[in-house]
């Protein structure tokens, strides 16, 4: 074991996770709230970052704003631009996304933050997509990557809050490849005060994905920009 | 507004939160490791707790050796005893235990805490009621009580730890009728460190439920034994 590098915060009795600082992020529907984001807070902790959009002018223009040496291009130059790419488009362009980077995609860890929710006058409710849940979904689409599930739970006001210095919130990482899950995790842990918790397979993100409404109902109740940090670990 | 009651944690922005104190809690399942930790703490915050179990004999064994007042009895008879009730039975003796207590839980508040598991070679994974959830299913089998949902998360095994003072993780309340939910908040807060955060309606207990599965990979992984707080709130 070599000592725990100090820029990164491990998550308790964690082994050493992999150095993800060279590797550039793609954030595909990185000009939504929860894309633009990430992309913001990673490239504030120094990672090289890709937004992508159906329109790459958008993209370009949202990078400008968010500054950070953040690049935009259309959602498949982010794909091809990626060491590890993020998938946070809305639940209902998720396939046709997928679908059509797939080849970009191709031996790469993917990370799917999509939360499959419907909304009517009760607030937010969990949909239950054929295959599982959207990161199933993910996996079933792209066979030839290494697909894993993260970053559900962060709030997108508090990632572009340009005065919050550190993000106290955990980010449940499931996956069933532990080379896929480590890297996701490390990518995580780069946040100042972010971990990344390994939280099990894929075939258990339908509840993390669906946990998002819940969190939705604490915003509402208590006005607050809700997220979870697993404790005793 | 009244002053907030010093002897409870209440969540920030929540209203001041019913006075349980002397209200009894029944705990039908309550010589299971979640039953007695949850009968075990409630009594150490000054509850009045009867635990049931199928054999009152065993209930009253288990009620002795946790002590602190504590009483045994059977599920029906506890039930009768309760004002709040917490249903704390194996998933495979839910619908059971529930039709056969029905009228001792006629207008009362309920708490499920049951998490529908199944558990395989991968470990644990997330089971679907027809119902929903153990809640909704619940909610279903009890029309004239007051069906909510919580406890899902806290480790049994902290619980009955004696040398843990306060336990450090929050509680997901839902349900649909707000007094209720209240009420289950209040007792939530009523053990040190502990918070009940209301969470959402029964529609949406299926992934709080679920994600006990996950809860379980972080325990494998981490040695741990993991809950989750809610922050920002």
């Amino acid at each position: 074991m070599t000592a725990p590098d100090a820029a990164t915060e491990n998550p308790r009795g964690e082994h050493d996770l992999p150095d993800v600082s060279s590797l550039t992020v793609g954030v595909l529907g990185g000009t939504g709230d929860l894309g633009s984001g990430l992309a913001y807070r990673l490239a504030k902790a120094g990672q090289r970052v890709v937004i992508g959009s159906r329109s790459a002018e958008r993209a370009e223009a949202v990078a400008a704003e968010l500054g950070l040496g953040i690049r935009g291009a259309d959602n498949a130059a982010a794909a091809a631009a990626g060491d590890i790419v993020i998938i946070a488009v809305p639940w209902d362009g998720h396939r046709a996304v997928l679908e059509s980077t797939r080849r970009d995609l191709a031996g790469k860890v993917v990370i799917d933050c999509v939360n499959p929710l419907g909304f009517d006058k009760q607030g937010a409710h969990a949909l239950r997509p054929d295959e599982g849940s959207a990161a199933q979904q993910a996996a079933a689409l792209l066979p030839d990557s290494h697909v894993t599930a993260g970053f559900h739970h962060v709030s997108a006001k508090l990632l572009l809050d340009r005065e919050a210095e550190r993000m106290d919130t955990d980010v449940m990482v499931l996956g069933d490849s532990r080379a896929a899950t480590d890297i996701v995790q490390a990518l995580a842990c780069r946040i100042p005060g972010m971990r990344g918790i390994f939280a099990g397979r894929l075939r258990n993100a339908h509840q993390v994905e669906s946990l998002t409404a819940n969190l939705i109902s604490v915003n509402r109740r208590y006005r607050a920009h809700a997220g979870l940090r697993v404790t005793d670990v």
